[in-house]
């Protein structure tokens, strides 16, 4: 129950449009809920938009589809919007019985449902990947980001082995309020990004490359090695964490 | 040269209280030193105040003091503050006879001169520890984020093994604006805190521990792995990286 | 043949309702078998259960179905229970043929059957789990703690990112005489419980994670860093290992 | 304050010999600290001999000796005992200005004061080692483990390169309630050890070795991968880690 | 053409029974092939046998089932004997093509064929491991050593968490020339194995084990950092190599 | 546009042959593409060849078969020559209804079309090879030299296990410009080869091996820490990088 | 004896200017010597000049000074240029004994002599270095390189931070023949040089950095995974290795 | 007591030239030291000797200098030889006031005394070093190997950037019963000599090197994959363990 379903109930009630019994019972239910829901396998933490500003997100990764669905529904019953990460289309069937309104993504591999309204952020984030095979993960930040009520622009494919790609859309990286850098191989995009820019940078590193890519710590070590000042780092393919941190500087 | 000096010295040609040599010597000299100047061992970037608002930054480790001295008479010579990071009291001494003024901070390794008044940024940035030991890098965070002009608070010894200690001080994590949250050893201060809080979490780990902690890794990979959303994280004892990426974000 | 066994025949021949000759050559048979029974490929360890109060338990990962159910059915014929783990359905199938009382538990990846029943363990096993996707591991740990004749409770979903889940079970973390903490990511839980509670905690890192959690290596680095005292760690995805050590405690 | 200190203080006030006025003050004064107390740079923790039995340690590397020497006198004066792990003798100097009673264990680098008596733990803890340079992690795990409360026995010197010393002393093994087992190079002490016995083992890794032994790792990775089971791992060199898991096992 | 050989056609030429035609075509064609025969993909290697006592080994992995029976046909033409490893039963298809007699060892993933009766070697083999997962690598490593004219004993499952099972042989422990010990998990077994026994040991990692087995780098450095002195180490499930090396002994 | 297609176009204007309406839209439609043709996934990068000589290679690995198709078309419509690396013959099929004329080398898992005829370069690469295994990456070297324009030779399985198979090759070994050494397991052969020859040496390290050898990383460490001077190394399998070295060499 | 010291002799000979007798001793002394000399614990190698264009350099690092002092005194006694890196000033004090023209370059760490004028190589070698810190490296390849017989560049402090720093300079990047790029931190220079150039670029990881730098591996793994082609890599800290390189190239 | 000791009193029993009480007197001693001797600190393994047939050897790193005099005192007592390894000219000072006879080896950092003189090794021992700063791990293994009763070869600075040092003695590489080759860097000596014996060849990796040497690691790795059969590894500069599996296949 959020506050603001909260507000018009006892609004309802002052008003008497509602009677006591329906909200004393409507209230307890909510209440039972609070702060987390016991399903057995999993505590379905409501509380988590009051405390975060946005609800609790499923990690899709090492679940079952029936587990999925089963919280999906939870989370929506309960009056919040829905996002499911790491997921494909399996999943997706059986979660779409539960809550029909739910698209699903399939480059991002995300699953979502827009319940509850977000509050709009300030200012746009531009996502920015180095190469066409670090897609799904810049994806996966673009749509995250977008149902947390961000403003989000792409600029893909602008590696540093052909800088001028990068160069030319100067003004573009100058507007963003937040930038975050997708890139795989030697990650070298998020320091000439940061270098660029006084917008904070926040730095995924893929697990695109190959021998001493080492599935993506070479990215992350140039990352957090960056010469260039202004570069937090999430972890390996992680557009997902990337947006919730832009989606809380955007919501400060 | 900083844009309010260019626009005071264009104003006192409008108003003929310059005359036009003197203004064009003035110019072409601080021209031949934008966008930076050649010292032969290094090129000390003067634009970078107007790229990413605040000056180029010293990164006193592998430096002799004499170059040092040498860079930081520099940067105060174009108008521009100075910090110096990762130095000591040998650098300090070799500074501060070419920057009279300039403050030595022991705790933090820092030397720093406020030449020019920073922007005062937006908010608060809590920095929080988790033990004593991490106290060098988390004050080379506050006083690095103090230079730029923020408002910073501090908040020591709150790791989880007495979580009460933490959880006494909600009010003061909820009105952060940014955390930055140091520790070493297992690192999981960061997961906690960004479980409790609604505002960006920079995480840093310190290479505080021993055995398997190894110099910070340990710290490290829990902060990149953390549960918790809206986490961001700097290298291995990077106080003054998580002061300027909350920096920029104080001032986006 | 077991302590209570021996005990048992010598009683027999003692008021006479055994025969020497039918004595002689039931324990003479049994000696054949001890300590270690050569199955060619295979030594059973018959006396694991005087050295170490429970039988031996069949690793099943890299043994072959057929070596699986040939062990299987000498422990049962020694008079020993039944413990195979990294097991499957298809050993399965093999195992029962040969000790038809065998159950497959499918989560925990299990076979089992109790032959002799285990002395009773002192004080209840608290099997504590970070996320629905650790549910394998803990489920391992609470199958196997049960069959070596402990009280076991599950106390599941409770991540240190809503860590108001985990405060408001405190009773029940106080209560345990062993805490089993099984968690991958980031592994604060360990470190959180830790600090809670006077029990011993053994701590389970597990696979679940991605990019930089390396199969469980960061919750592992993470649990032997532990800022709280009084943790001990076991291998990635040892279930099984945390529960035997957990219940030598219990029987200690 | 402690419990029993509590209750002195009331029965006095209901005996008539202490004031309101006194008892007041006495009460307020410990509140206080309650639950923990801020000098700024550290948080010292007085309700941790509540929740886990035994006082807050220092962990005195990283800290000055002036730090020590000041968290030292707080923990004393708040009527607990003192231990000071991974430290020498200058810090011993200052400590023992504070407090005068302080004794320092030069080869387990410990400083220590019994202010209240400890608990007594059920059972003896033996404490194992594979060689003599393995004799500062064990003694560090021998007298913290006394401090504590506990009834130690040393085995020292007995790898398994030459494993009849460790065969003729199965007797002492059996005995104990739990083993401490304290092994660098290869660590295949931890698994013989596991082996013989029906005790839970402690494995403490040490950094003794060279080469491939990379400072502990190899007797870490040994451990973990033991083959026996029983055997719970903490981190490189930590004795006083092994000591306080080992302690609770028998204050259980 | 191996030395005696070329030896015997010596004679038929001295004694008149071969015409020098036939033997200068026969002895041209044999150097042609020497030292090396060029297949445009691989060149094999005719001379090993005279350097290193053995013909060359082809090493499956990695080539197509085409290029191994063609490498074998010519290796058997040159009246060498044949040893495939790292193979399976499709190669072996192919191989038995081109060299009829060729045998399959399934468990041991080798193709043998002995055309040219080897050396005997002075002593006993004994291949010893740690458990029944541990066979494949141990077979390999025992039909090599046969193949290459050693005889050669079996001591399978002496894991030293059992140690009594390794303990009972004692007397086959001393009484073998050379000892290949062969074990995963944390490889102690070399070091006790060393510690029993006067003859070099050779110590064979395998990849059995999960989570920090790091498969077999555990066992790798616990064989590396052996406190026990003759323990000589190969590969992680090496069994050819170490068979080799044991050769190499019986024969020197 | 190539330099030699600009020429062209200005001197029919220049002759009458061409109008000037014509030759306008030909070259605005030419420079709307450059320096780079946005396709939304890519930015595909027509100046490479100008910039380095060679256009834009495609890394085919991460990529849809639709997307590469796509880029193909693009690079091929714009006159350049086609080189697609990392692929398979599905892609292939989508490749070659784009690009009719495109070439598979099933070994060297590439797409070649050689639209513009390369500058030959100075002398010849030589390629040399550890074993059959390594083939692929020798291949890919080889043929992606091939299509720079570079005269390429081939020197195959010449492990150093049989130094004498490269001792006899001497002569070609003296005569390359160039030397790419391909090899894996332990990668002695870029050691030996560079203590031979004057040529620079371009080492690639195969993932060829197994255990220790780490997918390539034995074989590349031994290579970057080469007693031999005058050899560069490039990623673990990296074949084609390898030549696109050796290509600048030559061609500088 | 080189070349043309041979042909001399034997121009003397055929001119009569020598007697038979002592050319005969002055070869036999020098073919003593050939093709490497035996000081014991020290094989020279005379005739490395003739197989690689420069003569043997002394690795200083692990070897006492009278041992460089004597090899150095044979190199030089043998007509040959002399080259010692990784050494200090204590060596050269031992070093200008045996060769008085001995020159010690302090920041390079090395010391030279060139005895034999080398052949000079075609074109300009450009050393381009990401950071002041990076500074002994760039020297030890920039004096390696000049004693080889190259005309060499240098352009410092252009990291990537400050990308214009770099891309002003293009000028000078596109008129070398060879570069060498060093860079430690995240080592991104060595892709945006590689993009930006048709020269072959050898990349040099340095340990400059802290943290997860890890002493150069980011900086390496970063070069490694280079997007830009045309990049070979060398040893951290390797400046003189990357020399000796890119001097093969401009004397091929 | 040496088994010929006990020969030795029994005869001089029967033969009457010894009284009984001085027999048993005597016998009673030697018992009470077997098998070992309990020092406290330490438990010297008097009946090493005969299992295998070197006394205890002392691992000198980490020990106290009066520690490891009482060990040597009490070894050199019970009649056996000495062998110290990893010490310094201070434990000299101290061992020599215990064993006046014992020898300091400064280069192999080794002490020795010959009590009884070691049964004599059949063949030559060969160790072969790959350059000057391999020199003390190569001594340490000539020395020891020499105490064991072997006859020792030095072959050093035969690394193969200059192969024909190497080549030129395949005679002595021939002649030798085992080799051991000792080299740091990349470490292909191993391999190199491996392909030119029938001799087993047991492999040191030295930790000469720098950066991606990684102390021995990358010598390391290059041994263990060597693609060359007869190879066996021990750990980083662990010259010592070499002699000693040497001086075991030479006794065999």
């Amino acid at each position: 129950m959020r506050p603001d379903q909260v507000r018009t109930l006892l609004e309802a009630v002052q008003s008497g449009t509602l009677d006591l019994t329906s909200a004393q019972r409507e209230l307890t239910s909510a209440l039972r809920r609070a702060p987390f829901e016991d399903l057995g396998f999993a505590r379905v933490d409501h509380h988590r938009v009051i405390r975060q500003g946005f609800p609790e997100v499923v990690f899709g990764q090492g679940k079952t589809a029936a587990q999925i669905a089963t919280i999906s529904e939870r989370i929506v019953a309960a009056g919040h919007s829905l996002l499911i990460t790491r997921t494909n289309h399996d999943v997706f069937e059986a979660v779409r019985i539960q809550v029909p309104g739910a698209v699903f993504h399939e480059t991002a591999r995300l699953i979502s449902q827009v319940t509850e309204e977000p509050e709009p952020g300030h200012g746009t984030i531009l996502v920015v990947s180095g190469g066409t095979s670090d897609q799904p993960v810049a994806e996966e930040a673009v749509i995250s980001a977008e149902t947390m009520g961000n403003r989000v622009e792409r600029l893909y494919d602008v590696g540093v082995a052909g800088i001028h790609r990068l160069l030319s859309e100067q003004e573009r990286l100058g507007q963003a309020r937040v930038i975050i850098a997708v890139a795989g191989m030697e990650g070298a995009l998020a320091s000439v990004v940061g270098g660029l820019v006084r917008a904070p940078v926040i730095a995924v590193p893929t697990s695109v490359g190959y021998g001493t890519g080492f599935g993506g710590i070479a990215a992350l070590l140039s990352m957090l090695n960056s010469c260039a000042t202004g570069v937090g780092v999430v972890n390996i393919d992680n557009g997902f964490g990337a947006a919730a941190l832009a989606s809380l500087i955007t919501h400060a």
